[in-house]
């Protein structure tokens, strides 16, 4: 359904984010952006859901937005920065509000779009965990809701491909999208998973994380990673449970294969870590 | 939801094709396959769907079954060779059962996965329009339904691209998905359309095509394409009749845009042409 909405917002929109983090640590002035013409339903009524790709790093960026509420709040999850105008002109499209661009972890193989999208979009905040040690507008921990709407996020601490990685999965609750969603960042790939030997990595905690943090979700749950090398675009739990060849080992077996992998050293990882590590807030770092 | 599944089919399944082909051209024997462990649900509590995604040519395949049906029937929809094995190990994951394997038309920038397809399943059915002028083991035409389970595509001719282009919809009624699903080929492409100075193509033609055949469909129905150079995986009807760059425009403003992309020759064609004009009937025109 198309719906035409006025062309600026005369009411700020707030960022809701029920959190270990104090409430004044969450700015709440938004830009007055202009809102075009609306956007199509998805199978849940209130969520609209957008996967997208750049294919040199081959990363998935995710495009949540929550279209029953007036303002059509959106999140972008694991922008990249060679596809921010891309992503921007489809949210601009859409009638959507930017609130926040998160990370699931400190990427190693291309730059985040946080930065650029702060630079371009006033009051957006950029997100990441505060376990990976960087800096962003907000720092969220494991049990933290992030609100867009009347839909929101859980974090679930995920780490073993680094040390703060998280994946974020949609709310449990009949008013939120079904089956639940879970954004898996580099822990849990479809049929495979993270590499482990560099910035924190340990395949003994990744094992532990997927197993205790995602493969306890529902089967039906989708898993949204933020890689596919082979043009895969979406696996499930129960799918990866039955066939995900790392993860279906058991734990001796899942290091031993981790421990062999003979990987090259990430061509990207000294421009795309320093990067990252600052999550959107290169100007402040700058200055330093 | 998995579901364990007998590791054969004790009852041969028959393809339905409401269609103006005589019904003695449809070959009803299927072979005996395996049928592993259940998949997910989707949105739709019936229909299975996956889009795949191959690199080097940028073409989406799509898989769509009916999870419903005990046999959970399937149809693949523009599968490239490159990544037969690929899609053929999904379909074994999901437990279904492969029964079609179609093409929205004869591409020239990749060679179509059917005739590997067919070599390696047993039963798989070819399919391209009678418009194209190709071999396959079924000839569709405009009003077809292809039914799978008790899913079904509607065919609706969209030629202008190539003379054969079709674009298949899922059906119409409150048993289907909903919103109802356009499989464009490369006549419309997200904020884009296929090229039409190549095997019978004509930007006339393609205008008639996309505004009578697509843009009537509802709004919300999704746009999923054969191609995206971008990074974007899905639109919809609403969404290109308000924002694409070209079929926006009056037929006469189209036809001179089209006149002046100056492409280069597509560097498959002499390749992919003459192999997806057999569509995976190689092995009988080969004797010919």
């Amino acid at each position: 359904m198309l719906r035409k909405l006025g062309s600026s917002l005369s009411k700020p929109l707030s960022l809701q984010l029920t959190s270990k983090i104090a409430a004044a640590d969450v700015q709440k002035r938004w830009c007055h952006c202009q809102i075009q013409m609306g956007s199509p339903e998805t199978p849940s009524p209130k969520l609209l859901f957008r996967q997208l790709y750049e294919k040199e790093s081959s990363t998935y960026t995710y495009l949540l937005a929550d279209v029953s509420h007036p303002d059509r709040p959106a999140l972008l999850i694991d922008p990249v920065d060679k596809t921010v105008d891309r992503d921007l002109s489809l949210i601009q499209d859409l009638g959507l509000k930017l609130i926040c661009a998160m990370n699931t972890h400190v990427h190693a193989d291309h730059v985040t779009g946080t930065g650029l999208i702060k630079g371009k979009v006033s009051g957006v905040k950029s997100v990441i965990s505060k376990a990976s040690s960087s800096k962003a507008d907000l720092l969220i921990e494991p049990g933290d809701k992030i609100h867009f709407g009347s839909l929101f996020l859980e974090v679930r601490a995920t780490p073993g491909h680094t040390l703060g990685c998280v994946t974020y999965v949609t709310g449990d609750g009949p008013d939120q999208p079904q089956p639940r969603m879970a954004f898996t960042g580099d822990a849990l790939l479809i049929r495979g998973c993270g590499r482990t030997d560099f910035q924190g990595g340990s395949s003994q905690q990744l094992y532990k994380s997927v197993h205790s943090q995602i493969f306890t979700l529902p089967k039906e749950t989708f898993i949204f990673p933020a890689h596919d090398y082979k043009g895969f675009t979406v696996s499930t739990v129960g799918e990866e449970l039955l066939y995900n060849p790392r993860l279906t080992k058991d734990e001796e077996t899942f290091k031993g294969i981790m421990e062999n992998l003979k990987l090259a050293y990430p061509k990207m990882i000294d421009i795309a870590v320093p990067a990252n590590m600052v999550c959107g807030l290169q100007d402040s770092a700058s200055k330093v």
